[in-house]
């Protein structure tokens, strides 16, 4: 059975997020629908796309992955499709599906929009009929017109050198406070040590257990990339740091 | 396969959804459940009311729907099951299921209620065991006897006309801050334009990329009637109004 | 079809849901899975097992119950599996399982460990692995060694005398503010009222229904224990009371 995951920033308050699944359950009898999340903040692209990033390719091949964190929706942004890496894509063109880029997508499409679409509700109108097309064969082809030019796509922020320090950025903060870095355990050798803003975190370790509760620690997360914790604690409170902050990786 | 939605008061941090959803697999195995969401404020039917009548005719005919926002359980209030308007429908006798009513409801069916069932937990005891004897071909008529009278129906207020003005009602507020009013289009004549308390919304446009963000907007929403936003914001907190609210119509 | 439950300590707003489904999904193509909570208080061993011990046995027989509330992933707590009461179940060894050794399992195996698990995230690498191996009928033998000794195992605090008064504890407070005691209703007589601080709140009555709005209730819950609650409000806020707070039983 093909399964459909589902990504927006609709909350789980409304009626959003059903309305979506009620029209996915018409059109593609049967499939299974998985929510990857819908806490994302309203309109947040980069919060998104990192989750789906991390999300999308944990799960079979064939998967149909519906995202919809579309702020422009009802603007003149394509809503597009495609296939790539084994599995299969719907959202609107803001850059929210940027991870997948990667995966050598096939021709992307553009959606045709219906006059009949509400406006501020493409993903019931226009990306829900459109995913359960492709979760019951019909392929993106079929869906829309070739996407003329590139799509939007974001790209993290690179680390860079100033003087024997590497400068990471914080490009993710999780419900535990955890703070996500662009930073790869290849960056730290085992004689760096990092810090943030006023604080020492040292060097990188292999789990939280390594420091005694409270403690800060700095490790390779579960997504391969350094992140920065307080063991039973948040960091992001304790540093007082967000999304866009800087990691320092002292190498001499 | 049978579908059954579920939309609660009860939160999603403690047990009670899945004990609802344990029941249901016992009793219907293999049935698929969608959650509409359980995130109504405990015992608020009028919000449960507006999402249930947004979401439910969404889903494919046939489909079981089972509302449990039930500040009454326990007391004297019926538990009622009916088929209308091609689904059924399983809840307290206390105005949540308004919406089916206008579909030409067949008989309406007052449920038995068992000694056993906990009276604080009809949800589990009461209502699951009917949804699940519904997705699973028992007729209504066999989950209890005819309902005497008529249901508690819930109707929205109909706007008024105070001169040359049309006053119309905040009747629901989405997690964006979108203020849902029990206007139509068809109240909104091109010429005229809306006000909230002091701050002027201007005419009905297409959708919230019509105005630059931060800016005021009023247009049909998803469901038919005019909503008020701020694109990129809050429209409920930029104008510090609830349900209820008044939004007024100058139609000269 | 097989079910799989899930209760973790997660949230829902980052991909970490969605990785363990993903891996559930290719691992056990086709299974069903339903989420108990993932609100649960990063690292609240007390809570999960209360939550998990009320909605575990409402689902049917065959059905594999995966819990990861693991503030210890990474150190030497073992990672258990086992079958219990006709279910099986997988999670940390930590107590948070502890309802299910009332079911007298058979042989707890300790899973193995991959060294390519992350060591922040085994409810991805090793967990949910096993979890799919048991809902295709893998048993649980077949995913690691014998557990030596005894799980760790979480007992509820047992009512006490003072005097003619029998204390009772706090064991959990649900979304609503209702304070769930270890109390049982035979601990209550016709004749006793029960306090909570300076607050009276009577005899044991039937539900919320019985008291008018605002008024303090006690009653017998639907889990079977005596709880608190204000019918339309909060205990918890009203008595400014929270988990191992005393309730006490006036006998005479």
């Amino acid at each position: 059975m093909t399964l459909i995951t589902l990504l927006t920033d609709f909350g789980t308050s409304d009626s959003y997020v059903a309305e979506v699944k009620g029209v996915l359950a018409c059109h593609a009898a049967g499939v299974s629908v998985v929510d990857i999340t819908h806490e994302i903040s309203p309109g947040d692209i980069g919060a998104a796309a990192y989750v789906f990033g991390r999300a999308w390719h944990r799960f079979p091949p064939g998967t149909v992955h519906l995202v919809i964190v579309d702020p422009g929706v009802g603007t003149e942004r394509a809503a597009i499709a495609f296939a790539a890496g084994g599995a299969l894509f719907v959202g609107p063109d803001n850059g929210v599906l940027s991870s997948a880029f990667a995966h050598r997508p096939d021709q992307i499409v553009a959606l045709a929009l219906s006059p009949e679409a509400a406006p501020t509700f493409h993903g019931r109108d226009i990306f829900a009929p459109a995913a359960a097309a492709l979760a019951t064969g019909t392929p993106p082809s079929a869906l829309g017109v070739p996407f003329p030019g590139s799509p939007v796509t974001r790209s993290l922020p690179e680390p860079h050198h100033e003087g024997k320090t590497l400068i990471g950025t914080v490009i993710y903060i999780d419900r535990f406070g955890n703070l996500v870095t662009n930073l790869t355990p290849a960056m730290v050798p085992s004689y760096a040590t990092l810090e943030v803003e006023e604080s020492l975190i040292g060097g990188l370790r292999r789990t939280f257990g390594d420091v005694p509760p409270g403690g800060l620690v700095a490790y390779t997360g579960s997504a391969g990339s350094v992140e920065i914790a307080v063991r039973e604690g948040s960091a992001a409170r304790r540093l007082g740091i967000g999304v866009g902050g800087r990691v320092r990786v002292r190498l001499g």
